[in-house]
């Protein structure tokens, strides 16, 4: 007699007759994953092994019974995503890979887990292994990197709008080619965090009955129970927050009780659905239950409680278990073959959406001659404001582009897109509304990327200030090699009245300091376009386009578009200077109108525009080279505390405390970064370095 | 006929028969601060005037009828708090405290606002203004800075736990001496947060039930009405996460419903209270109701339907007004004076809890021969494993301190405080459970300390990666010149194998940049000493102590905890030198190491300690060049991106890439950042350097 698997009185629970899955059979898989898990854990001396135990059931439904997937094509294009948002369980991925039949995953490489010695013997050299503590989106299989806590649900919350609007796009009545679900394992940790909350109202709002949620109750955290530090009803709360919620009590041990709750969830029209699957962490090892089991190894006796009779050898299945698996990948093969033959039908159908379909597959567009010709204003004009214009026309000639703000969407300029919503009721649309979830906001855009490369193009939009609450999903971004565009709109001391919590001084540093990531601060409209030209051919890292609030004094002479792509360029020459400027954003223009006034002082002076210190560096050093020529003095100009100029600069016109409530303008002047505050520092700097002589152990100082 | 002013059917509802406060003139008091604000935002030409207005009764209810604070002394110790978690509300809360009789808020400084010309005229100096355009902490009457949204209602609960737990400790059942009771108002915006889901769980799961929450329900946000991006039941969600629910229907017109609402709320055992107040965002002008109201000015007809009969010129009151208000400071001042009198009696009553009570309320301890004579351990530790016990021991000798992790403790070896936990049993205590919610910790912190200067000294902890979540928080501390203390462990590769999710390697450059932080890596047990001793002496600024999971290999010689206070100081002297290795943390060892490997390669190397570049840099120019000194190369070895140190470098021996999956000591190996990549990089510099000379146009490079 199964147990009710659905004690949510609100929802209606078809329950079968009999089981759908063959009992005696999973009860097995489920213990030789567990064995994997031990030995994986021993193996290493340690590790997260008690979820990856508890969570086995689940494991098994989601890999044998329920997901769409294809084990000899880990990549096919129509998959159900699979995600595991608490990603310190991934040997249980790595498990389910190696036993549900992807051939990379071997029996060798999970013995690498945890990377104990991976030195390449032959050579000597470093290398690299696929059993990482958390899963990394380079391994087969795995769809994101996830790591801190709570992104994979924001991940996975990307990854359904996507499937829901290549859907809403591209199938018809008669012929569906898109069919992707996601699923998504999240423990007690994850929906603590505030990005998986914010991601779980999106995702309720938005109706994404393609996503489901699996809920791996087992009541531990690392440092003791849940309630230590919980006590909410974590269903009513999912209920409220517009999600349909499914109960399995038995989720140690039922996988057809999971599967069940899973086929159910995927039906389920109009609501993402959340399984509340009670587990046991540790399930039937020594430390079961307790905080203990959530990191650590286990002992000879849970590994001889859990082994096989008659399987010595540690990370080895059954006949029987591999009898149990072996079709999986004959099955997959199937499906994608099932749905090949579907795309075909579909390209004789509709044809012209058919070749829609292939380029958004291939993930190509083309906007090069569009960006070279793209003409600057004939206006003086915010960055903001010059970028909200390209942006919409980006946005109509790349249907890959799928954008969406935090609730800023008016003050960033980003243009009227009323008639491109996404929402329940029309999915094709490409703007999301995220609402005031940043972090979410940069999360989801990593999934949406994720989706398949080059398929969908995010671009987030906020201040700059509060991509501080989306930074760790900035990061992930860039860790995971994925193209997003954020707009940072309102940067600097420049964002106006809001004042100093709302005005950036030091979150530059963070961001140029990011590997893989560009920031890119434009000095004008020219520049803009030259932004985006280095944001759209950059294929496997994100960008920042950092923007001005207030329009600039004037025209900045001599910028170009091209030269962006250097991320640095001489603006100004002068064969007999003594100072160079280094500029970039709303201070570019003030940085030429300083050195005007330092020639005319007879401080001959040039200035360089570097709107991207990292590609800059990308440069080659004869490049590099040339653009900082050989003055005596180098002088960065930005309104930021001068972090990373110190490498290029003798000296820095900058920032060295929070900013002040009070409009942009006034703001350069308070702080003495506008033309009148560059050309005094500079002045003083020079004349007493000629009077004293540069100071032997001072590599670099800011001008005050 | 007064409307129910509580739907919710989960609550009873003392329904007063008659209204509780003067119905007519409040009605007067709301239309003159509506009045105000539209003066203010027409003065400045723009503001957030919309909710201002809107939200008119609630703070009148608050300020005239609720709340126990006292206008001549804004600082009263047992004065109520009040948060404006949506703070571009701003200048509604300086309307009330110019109306309820705050000396220093006149009405000059209202037409202030926005710091339209904040030049002295006499001086032509830039002057401070009181009116910003978000409140902030230095403004008499502004418990803490909100700005970024969200972050307020976790600074209201830090403000609730304190005052819980003051309460716990000192109040008696026949003398209390701690009533403070917290308000706080949210917006549609700051709920959506991921930071204020995790405040509102911390604080439903803690029973906070000296907390208030008041939600300006009024369905409008910056860019459109908030069904584009909320369709939550608001009511049953907070049900679920454990709060109190009370509405109100009339929010826009009933100073009476909402002050019962006020009192039930205060009365409420045992939860929060969440009052949902329906109202209407700009009532009553143009754009009332819609999103143009949200930020923007008002029409002249606005400000002439608005203004009271017989009175022409803006940010005026009428007499019949003031004299509404005219009681309010008497009353404050005689609720102070009460106050004082059972402070009085309960100095005679319980004169040892009264010791100490003043003690915490004048923010008194003393660990300074403590701290300076705690002896170093005599194995080699890591440095979060003696930052463990040091931190116990000082938990016990400062009743100041209150500390707390995002359930990491373990891992951050904080050491067995169970005894002390805060609970809602146990309220004493002073170790907080935050849960996987790193932002409401850092944010929660920060409420903390702003209780009362030094009467709070908060210490958070979790690994340093994931004090990107809580950087926001980390910020909004340092802006408000915050006592906190973050407790950041496993930084940098030396993480070990939770791979590059897990491994910092650009956030110290945040945190190195961030105005009025101190970062400190020490590298050793004797340098953690000289971390807590800076950490501690610094009353307004926040610390980050940086500690490795990993021990050292050996001690570090030479290692000097006052020095730690410099910042940085030599510790291998050598007066041949030419190399100059600067460095901190778990590499300092390494360098440490190298440097003798290098003098026996004949390159005479020295060896700077720089835990505390911002300390280093407060020091003397001449201590700072002594330091530095001459050599030729100076070269900073650091785990990280080499972002800060190129200020004094002249080549960095530091991370260009994210971290690895494998054991910190393999990482260290893996980047070339142990005792042999040192070695090897430095010498293969310096060789090339002296066959080449020194490339003219680069300041600093990052040695491969």
């Amino acid at each position: 007699m199964p147990v009710p698997i659905n004690s949510d009185p609100t929802a209606s629970v078809p329950v079968a007759d009999k089981p759908i899955t063959d009992e005696r059979k999973d009860s097995q898989a489920v213990r030789e994953i567990r064995k994997l898990v031990i030995d994986i854990c021993r193996q290493n001396g340690g590790g997260h092994g008690g979820s990856a135990i508890g969570m086995a059931p689940m494991a098994v439904a989601l890999w044998r019974y329920i997901m769409r997937h294809n084990p000899s094509n880990a990549e096919w294009f129509d998959r159900d995503r699979f995600v595991l948002s608490n990603g310190h369980a991934a040997m249980l991925q790595y498990a389910m890979l190696h036993v549900s039949g992807y051939p990379h995953m071997t029996a060798d490489e999970l013995k690498m887990y945890g990377n104990a010695k991976a030195v390449d013997e032959a050579t000597g050299k470093w290398k690299s292994t696929l059993c990482h503590g958390h899963p990394e989106i380079e391994v087969p299989g795995v769809e994101v990197t996830t790591g801190p806590l709570g992104q994979g649900i924001a991940n996975a919350v990307g990854l359904a709008i996507a499937s829901k609007n290549l859907a809403a796009t591209f199938n018809r009545p008669d012929l569906r080619v898109i069919n992707s679900h996601i699923y998504c394992v999240t423990g007690d940790g994850c929906i603590q965090e505030g990005v998986a909350n914010e991601a779980m109202a999106i995702a309720g709002h938005l109706g994404l009955d393609n996503l489901t949620l699996l809920y791996d109750n087992n009541q531990v955290t690392c440092d003791g129970p849940l309630n230590w530090i919980v006590s909410e009803d974590t269903n009513s709360k999912m209920r409220a927050i517009g999600w349909n919620v499914i109960d399995v009590l038995d989720g140690d041990v039922s996988v057809d009780n999971i599967s069940r709750a899973l086929r159910e969830a995927r039906a389920y029209k109009g609501k993402p659905s959340f399984i509340n699957i009670r587990t046991t962490i540790g399930y039937n090892t020594s430390t079961a239950g307790t905080f203990k089991s959530h990191h650590g190894t286990y002992s000879e006796e849970d590994a001889a409680n859990t082994a096989s009779p008659g399987i010595a050898a540690t990370h080895t299945l059954t006949e029987e278990t591999r009898e149990y698996w072996s079709n999986n990948a004959s099955k997959g093969a199937a499906l994608e073959k099932s749905w090949v033959n579907d795309v075909k039908s579909y390209s004789k159908k509709y044809p012209e959406l058919s070749r829609a379909l292939e380029l958004r597959m291939a993930g190509r567009y083309d906007v090069k001659d569009f960006l070279e010709s793209f003409e600057k204003p004939d206006n003086i004009q915010a960055t903001r404001q010059y970028n909200g214009a390209l942006f919409n026309e980006l946005l109509s000639r790349v249907p890959n582009m799928v954008a969406g703000g935090a609730d800023l969407w008016n003050s960033n300029q980003m243009g009227d897109q009323s008639h491109r919503i996404f929402d329940r009721d029309h999915a094709d649309g490409r703007v999301i509304r995220y609402g005031i979830r940043e972090h979410a906001m940069a999360s989801i855009s990593n999934g949406l990327a994720a989706y398949s490369p080059g398929c969908f193009i995010p671009v987030s939009a906020t201040f700059f200030m509060f991509y501080l609450y989306g930074a760790a999903g900035v990061r992930m971004g860039a860790l995971s090699n994925l193209k997003v565009i954020h707009i940072a709109t309102h940067d600097s001391i420049g964002e106006g009245q809001n004042g100093p919590t709302h005005q950036p001084v030091e979150l530059d540093s963070l961001f140029r300091a990011m590997p893989n990531l560009q920031y890119i601060r434009p000095g004008d409209s020219e520049e803009v376009v030259g932004a985006w030209m280095a944001a759209l051919v950059a294929e496997d890292r994100p960008s920042m386009l950092s923007l001005a609030r207030d329009p600039a004094l004037s025209l900045v002479p001599n910028t170009d578009r091209q030269k962006v792509l250097k991320g640095g360029y001489v603006l100004v020459e002068n064969a007999d200077a003594q100072v160079t400027l280094i500029s970039c954003g709303s201070e570019l223009q003030f940085a030429v109108e300083a050195s005007k006034q330092l020639n005319a002082a007879d401080i001959p002076t040039r200035v360089v525009s570097m709107p991207c210190i990292s590609l800059f560096e990308e440069q080659s050093e004869e490049y590099q080279d040339s653009v900082l020529s050989g003055t005596p003095h180098v002088i960065s100009v930005e309104a930021y505390i001068a972090t990373t100029w110190a490498r290029f600069c003798t000296a820095s016109v900058a920032m060295d405390s929070y900013g002040y409530s009070g409009a942009g303008r006034e703001n350069f002047d308070r702080f003495g970064l506008d033309t009148d505050g560059i050309v005094r520092k500079v002045q003083a700097h020079v004349r007493s370095s000629v009077a004293n002589g540069l100071s032997r152990h001072r590599r670099w100082q800011l001008l005050k």
